[in-house]
């Protein structure tokens, strides 16, 4: 079960880097492949590389091959996709997609005992963001920290509640990761629904207005 | 011999880094160094931090040593390299050089038995273009992703079909390799020469345009 | 001891990294602490990961614990910190802690005996600047490859000297890593306070003048 999810959030941050494509200067099925592909597996490449664990995706090539068949089929049916509901719905897929890899990524770090109790909590920000921050860097876009926008700091909120779960409370652990999970959806939910940011004081805008 | 060709290959990767430089901005001796050595040695290092296997140039450094040395003496006679002629000739030593790298890293995947069929032929694109991308990304450079030019992609093909000869007639690999490696030579070669990039319908132009 | 310096420079590296910051386009506290922490251990990270060594920080939370209560403070007191005497104070603390790390990182990679004798300068370099580099490139500024700047440069000839101390005349290690760590940090003080850089004839600077 958690693998057929896991596997259509892979599909879904595939897919959104595809579409997000379109704005740019000039790409091609092979660029657009690679940087679907990177979108979704390089954040849980990068948390395997530091942990010295075997990188995920070696042991289950699904995870390559969904990213990789969501990637070409978005890319050909990108005039579909355009629609503002589709698009929309890859979203809030995206957005359920964060939320259920920094959760599955707490745990195996806490599994692991690697650096408790703050490496797990670092290591899930890295699995939900590091692939959309290497596509956005490859692609010359502003990355998602230098945006007003709320991606990480729901991940980071709910990842750090799991953790604390896991110290204090580790028999609510099942419980407890998936009320963490529907947290951080909700939270990234409303940031997508009503273009949420930070509020002003935890934001260095004000400076530049003044 | 294969060890002659690739420090051959690892210097034009250098040298084109370094003679790419002088369209930018601002960049002395040791910036020009670091991005040539990062080019030559830059695309092998991240495969083989993913294989989890000991860097090929800590065990053997005529890797780093040739990076150096051809940047240095390529930012010293940047200008007597500056001909049409000498850049054009550095260009086809880097498509050799990506020709190479592909296969000798599909074979090196491949005997590893990592992620088999479809990892050998990523980390084949990994190997080949890697370097390039840290580069331009460093530079603030558009990276070739971006760019409709032929430089993925024939890698990608190449490799492919040396991954499929790997599976279905092992016996031939040999021959299959020095085929694929002119094969990809020759899809690169083609691309600098009538600056080819993919058929339209293959790329994102087209919504551009409209 | 080692420790509490190393920790400082912790501080400075998190510390300066937000306060630049100022100058970006539109970001929270959840973002500039991300880039905090990246530039406190990011350069440190690279180099464990191409060592195949255990990161340093999952074996002592301190260097994160330090980088993340700094980047935090200095968020909240960045118009405190605004002033010229602290933003410069905090400038050499950064040039004393790539100083400090730059040499350490030599003499761990070289106790490994890894790549001798270039590859324990080589990832001095990345220990020292590498956090620096991932961080403008996310933040999306012009790295410091390309400036002018001396930056790298003080830390490859301090780090080269010290190699070759550890070469031939390993007797003289500690004293030798003293003085080579206030020559770099010489060095990046000079830099700071009369803006140098390199001489012209190692800069590509003259090609576009002409």
């Amino acid at each position: 079960m958690t693998e057929i999810i896991s596997l259509a959030a892979t599909m879904a941050f595939a897919v959104t880097a595809v579409l997000a494509v379109k704005k740019d200067k000039d790409i091609d099925l092979v660029g657009a492949t690679i940087l679907g592909l990177i979108t979704a597996v390089g954040g849980g490449t990068i948390r395997d590389l530091i942990l010295d664990v075997p990188i995920f995706w070696s042991q289950d090539l699904s995870y390559v091959w969904v990213a990789l068949a969501s990637s070409v089929a978005a890319f050909f049916s990108r005039k579909l996709l355009a629609g503002r509901h589709v698009s929309l719905l890859m979203l809030y897929l995206d957005g359920f997609g964060v939320s259920l890899f920094g959760i599955l990524a707490t745990g195996k770090v806490w599994d692991l005992g690697f650096g408790l109790p703050v490496a797990p909590v670092l290591l899930a920000v890295v699995t939900a963001i590091g692939g959309g921050l290497v596509r956005d860097v490859l692609a010359g876009r502003t990355t998602l920290l230098m945006t007003p926008e709320l991606y990480a700091t729901p991940v980071l909120v709910g990842c750090s509640l799991f953790a604390l779960v896991l110290t204090y409370l580790p028999a609510y652990r099942y419980a407890a990761s998936l009320i963490c999970i529907l947290l951080i959806f909700a939270g990234r939910s409303a940031a997508i629904h009503w273009n949420l940011g930070m509020p002003h004081f935890l934001r260095f805008v004000h400076e530049k207005d003044s």
